[in-house]
């Protein structure tokens, strides 16, 4: 440590929110060169390292090979996936000398195809995995918390190629089973949840969830059966559909003071000397939505008043099409839209296409608009009065609704995506109509998973996950040193046998992070538990009387050992 | 084999003109991205690894710590030491989402520099080393040869900081020594040339050359002495200045068709009844020159004439001000320089800096311009009749010319650049005012070394020292697996002797290519040639009689080996 490429900061940085990132910083893990741009020093240079180890060797495991790609790419491949606009600002975009658009990859799903395009053309090459572990860019609109959502950041992505879909099942779920030793390995609490499969397209897809109360991602899950989901992938479990007879025969009321649902409701208690609430009302919001190559055209999205429309989730559900609000030019062009009083038969009189919450079954009976201002139809049937145009996940997902698996209520929690892995199917291959012989003679088109790793980002997810209010403390699979061995008494003697006893463990195979430095026991002690080495000994006053300490920095233990039985005592501990 | 990611080329690749160009891609290499951008498939990423494994012991041996900078940078520090500008279109810059400028780090100076002014306050804490390997950017105007010259390649960039010139001195010779054994270790065959020091600044600078034909570095050496030099690096020989007595006046001659050297010549010849070669004339260039921070301002640099000024060598003099030809518009601004006929007595008439070849030595005699059309002067003294404002080194070096250490004769080679050590001296730390506090208690200003490697370009010089006309033949220390195991017989119990004979050297520690391929013999054989592993093992057909071939890719010698003998006379070869 008295050479060592390291200062410690006693103050958290200021640009710091969050402990992981206060942490690495402090501790001389990392530093930042650019808004969320970072370099590594030694320490967090090391942890990197030991990190794609892991995710490497068990990558290799399960037959995937490792290859390299580049970082600057050109435009065209992803032209023709059309990502090259679909990605907007987060993708860093650049000109060359001589004029020609490049970027920076955010990630290689275009080039991967293209490489397997160029290489393979049987059946019989199949199926094949690639990876790589490599640098990234996204121009994230909010980095944060430092390298937890950098700009520049390590990846681990593989992509695997096969004949047909029950290949890639198989490529898949290998990716699930290596994924969950990766995280069991790091020491990573995690959750795997459903997703959606955003940019990417394609249809089954999960993500690992590093449980965190620092996470961006919320997701939702059942402690009863463990089912958990991404709150875009949640799936409102199936309402059965009630009989008309006996419901009474819509009415149109004039509620001239109710423009709220609150308002709506306490006009019903009133008037229809009722118990009603939100949730007897429908509330109809209106967007715009635009498929692929296709014009905008008006949506209607119904939902229980209770409910607030999550624009994230009915984005997911309408994907790939873009999703926007209307505009008041959009009501002036559309004057049977009164604001505050739409209701279906509005929008079905109109051809306008309304999607309902699952929860609008037939058979239920609704108060809602009544498309003139300040009325309201009661008692409107779905399925009687109106037939939406189908089903739409878009309705928030609350804590306390029930699991779609049936087997118990929803609770939310935040986590930090650490892994994903993805059922592409074809939408690449058929982008560079990459095909092989088939056994049969006949071409194949290849079907496509993609899988990937934040390697940076789990640095800053195990620092989040296993610090204390002293400093990091690092799973074994990843401590920069396995031993930190403080100096803690100025004799000779002392100095001397840490020397020797530094030289038997690295002899024994341990890494060891000798604090020489000419500094008190009590810096010393304090940056040891800022540092995180998950074993310390300190060589201190029972040197004399022949003992060493041996610090467990998890669970806080401390003991004496002979320093005889030093070496074993300590290679036992770390191996433990 | 059967499964590895490699398809074979049996045509060289158009766009290919080197041959370790040609022999990556059709080995399977390495497969290119875009102009200048390449991919990495297994096998090139394993010589790839091996590189940088070499280097990076070699650097932890001298001290030297391990780190990773960004290759996204700000525009900010480049911007302080004006290399924003100075890189011109060699830069590859872009903007951010919000507009910021930024760019891909070239080389790594400036961050550096900073990082360690951030971190170290004392002399304590010097000296200090600092490293990394590292993805760098550089938009080269012609990329080519492959990964020879790539646009985006991996280097190992050092940076040292130290107290004062000798501590300078000992990192740069601490690197020095280590790169002559990282490169002892991989097999190259190369040269330390004196350098200048290009765009860096700074002072001494010696360049490790790579021996190759198809290099784009010319380099001088004197085989006599083992003197040898970048060609911007050579100095002329001192010449001895010689008495003016007895010199004869000058006198002005009507030249009139003499507009060339060598009617010049003839003319002298003729009308002077003498012998004189172009060595008797003196031809004087007219640049324009301008220093940072400075106007443009004229300069006349002075030849002899059987030698042209060689712009790179006149570049690298004046470094770092910038040089160019003069226009047809700065002729017409400065009337006294009659094109063809210029000579010392007008430039210094008109106060133009003039510089001279060392060879315009006091006391000698020259045939030059008379500043008039169709006249020139003969006799013109140096030091007599004029003085000149200095000697510059611009005039072409020639094989032949003497060596500077004045032991023998220089002849050209050419070389790839592999290494570069540079004394920098305080150019970075003076424009972030990077001081640390003295012994004494006042500041010290840092004086810093920067050190690199071509860490991928060292894959490509590799193949074109070590190549054949069968393909690649790796040094051992960077194959990509020590032994290459070909199946050439169909019985299976060859086949499973294969097997387990693989698997027995794997656990003997080797890595090992098995080609189990369903291909002919032949094909294999040419396959194994063509990758290039140091050694071959062929387990044919003289398997049913217990023996496998053993052949060595360098010396093409092979060897029968019994079967039970196997795995210990093939792990000798690869050890020896």
């Amino acid at each position: 440590m008295s050479t060592l490429f390291l200062r410690t900061l006693r103050d958290d940085p200021a640009d710091a929110e969050v402990p992981s990132h206060k942490l690495l910083v402090r501790a001389g893990y990392v530093r930042r060169a650019a808004p969320g741009v970072y370099s590594w020093l030694p320490l967090g240079l090391r942890v990197l390292r030991a990190v794609e180890n892991v995710v490497r060797e068990e990558m290799n495991a399960i037959g995937a090979q490792e290859i390299l790609l580049p970082a600057l790419l050109p435009r065209d491949p992803y032209e023709q996936t059309g990502r090259w606009t679909e990605y907007g600002d987060a993708l860093f975009r650049l000109k060359d000398r001589k004029g020609v658009d490049m970027l920076l990859g955010p990630t290689h799903e275009e080039l991967f195809t293209q490489l397997v395009k160029g290489e393979y053309s049987s059946y019989k090459d199949m199926p094949v995995t690639l990876y790589q572990i490599q640098t990234k860019y996204r121009d994230e609109e909010r980095p944060r918390a430092g390298i937890l959502r950098g700009r520049e950041f390590v990846m681990k992505d593989s992509y695997s190629f096969d004949l047909d879909d029950d290949g890639l099942k198989a490529s898949y779920d290998a990716h699930r089973e290596a994924y969950q030793k990766i995280f069991a390995r790091l020491g990573v609490k995690y959750v795997i949840v459903a997703a959606t499969s955003g940019a990417m397209g394609g249809s089954a897809s999960e993500e690992f969830l590093a449980e965190s109360e620092v996470g961006e991602d919320t997701f939702v899950r059942c402690v009863e059966s463990g089912y958990a989901a991404n709150v875009e992938a949640v799936v409102t479990p199936p309402v059965e559909p009630i009989p008309f007879d006996g419901l009474p025969q819509a009415k149109v009321h004039d509620t001239p003071d109710a423009p709220t649902i609150d308002s709506l409701v306490d006009w019903a208690n009133d008037a229809l000397e009722g118990t009603y609430s939100a949730a007897d009302t429908l509330k109809n919001v209106l967007v715009k939505v635009r498929a692929p190559g296709a014009d905008w055209e008006l949506l209607g999205v119904g939902v229980p008043g209770d409910r607030e429309v999550d624009f994230k989730r009915l984005e997911a559900s309408l994907e790939p099409a873009e999703v926007e609000l209307l505009t008041e030019d959009d009501f002036t062009a559309n004057p049977f839209l009164v604001k505050g009083y739409i209701g279906p038969k509005g929008l079905q009189d109109n051809e306008v296409r309304y999607l309902v919450d699952p929860r609008v079954a037939d058979g239920t009976a609704w108060i809602t608009g009544a498309d003139e201002p300040n009325k309201h139809v009661v008692g409107l049937v779905a399925g009687r009065d109106f037939t939406p145009d189908g089903t739409i996940e878009a309705a928030e997902v609350r804590d306390g609704d029930a699991s779609p698996d049936g087997k118990g209520t929803l609770v939310s929690a935040k986590g930090i995506e650490i892994g994903h892995i993805f059922q592409l199917g074809r939408k690449y291959t058929d982008a560079f109509e990459v095909d092989v012989l088939g056994e049969t003679g006949k071409p194949v088109r290849l079907t496509m998973g993609s899988y990937g790793v934040g390697v940076s980002r789990l640095v800053a997810v195990l620092a989040e996950q296993w610090h204390d209010d002293k400093g990091l403390r690092w799973p074994r699979e990843v401590t920069p040193f396995d031993v930190h061995l403080v100096i803690a008494n100025k004799d000779q003697a002392a100095v001397d046998g840490a020397g020797t006893l530094a030289a038997d463990l690295d002899a024994a195979g341990l890494e060891v992070l000798l604090d020489d430095r000419k500094a008190s026991p009590g810096v010393k002690f304090k940056d040891a538990e800022l540092l995180g080495m998950p074993t310390v000994v300190v060589v201190g006053r029972g040197y004399a009387n022949g003992v060493v300490e041996l610090r467990d920095r998890f669970t806080g233990e401390s003991t004496e050992v002979p320093v005889a039985d030093a070496v074993s005592a300590i290679a036992a501990a770390v191996r433990s």
